[in-house]
């Protein structure tokens, strides 16, 4: 098992990847697999390294209890739990603009689960919405190999609808419809700021600030 | 010892703020010890619900190397490793503006030493900078009780006269010319949108995005 599914004190899981090692929900290009995590990763850095963006993945909450200090040798966490996040995985900025957002896939080809995010992402891209800054989700489709970059509006509206008795998922019509798809290439891989330049496109004459 | 340096494989040194237990750098409030991470955790906690911002601080990184699954019981980290960070610990929105800070503080009366910088802090400041993102220092003179939000272009700039043989810090007084002094109130103990309202009054007529 390359997948380890935490469960939070408040009962929510997190889906926590092995960063280097392939697992269940692994792409393959050119032979390698990588995730979704690795791919991103490797598109912020190439985004990084090219002056078009400065995007990073934060890092897990770890609650440290104890630690030791073995002599001539770096510090080793012993016990350390888990904790929730507070916000999304991914944020930065791009040409004055503050990015934020989740990344998740899916095995299924018909819609896209709810069950997917959990109520602190929803949370925070409500309350990062409420600055002006650009929210979304890239969405991974992984055996129909589509990408998409699918905006904190909509997801938010079936997230409130679905806690009043609506549907447990998008369907892909949906988010066809109100996304923007990624086409992979080789450099970046998830060039996901094509997306981010649709999001600005249409919020042209929103208040900046 | 309750304020723990850990050396990175980079050589670096990472101060880790054990979060609820007081440390040297403690100051004091009404009899209550608080660190500045303490005291900026709970300004943007303030800043979030009354929704004026939207700032966390960013989790450190930990490489985690073995996780336990006891029976019915949450995971447990039994090895892991502090990672050099690639960022400031600080970022967020602020009504459409993005904002990137890291929080230092001195006991010196004098002047502020670089030391307590890292080159990662930097070049990451610089690189949003770039991007048009506000950028700062909250400093902290702890016997002076004075506390500074203090733009990061000088910062880079004192930082790179140092590599050149500059000064190894930044007077008071420079601090007090180019930076903005915060007057700690109850609730947000430390008010630094304060310092970004000036440096955003600052970059009026500047491009965005």
């Amino acid at each position: 098992m390359t997948h380890m599914t935490i469960h939070y004190p408040n009962g929510g899981a997190y889906q926590h990847h092995a960063a280097s090692t392939p697992h269940a929900h692994t792409t393959m290009y050119g032979g390698r697999g990588m995730t979704l995590e690795d791919e991103l990763n490797g598109s912020n850095r190439y985004y990084l390294q090219t002056g078009r963006a400065v995007v990073h993945k934060k890092p897990t909450p770890i609650q440290i209890v104890k630690v030791d200090y073995p002599q001539r040798s770096k510090a080793v966490i012993r016990e350390g739990y888990f904790k929730t996040p507070s916000t999304t995985d991914y944020n930065g900025i791009y040409h004055g603009y503050y990015l934020d957002f989740e990344a998740k896939e899916t095995k299924n080809k018909a819609s896209f689960p709810l069950k997917n995010f959990h109520q602190h992402q929803v949370d925070h891209m409500r309350a990062c919405l409420q600055q002006d800054g650009i929210c979304f989700v890239v969405m991974r489709f992984v055996r129909l190999e589509r990408l998409f970059v699918y905006p904190a509006t909509p997801l938010i509206a079936a997230w409130d609808a679905q806690a009043h008795g609506g549907r447990k998922s998008i369907t892909l019509a949906t988010i066809e419809r109100d996304g923007f798809e990624l086409t992979p290439k080789i450099q970046p891989r998830i060039p996901y700021l094509d997306g981010v330049d649709w999001l600005i496109s249409q919020k042209v004459g929103a208040p900046r600030g």
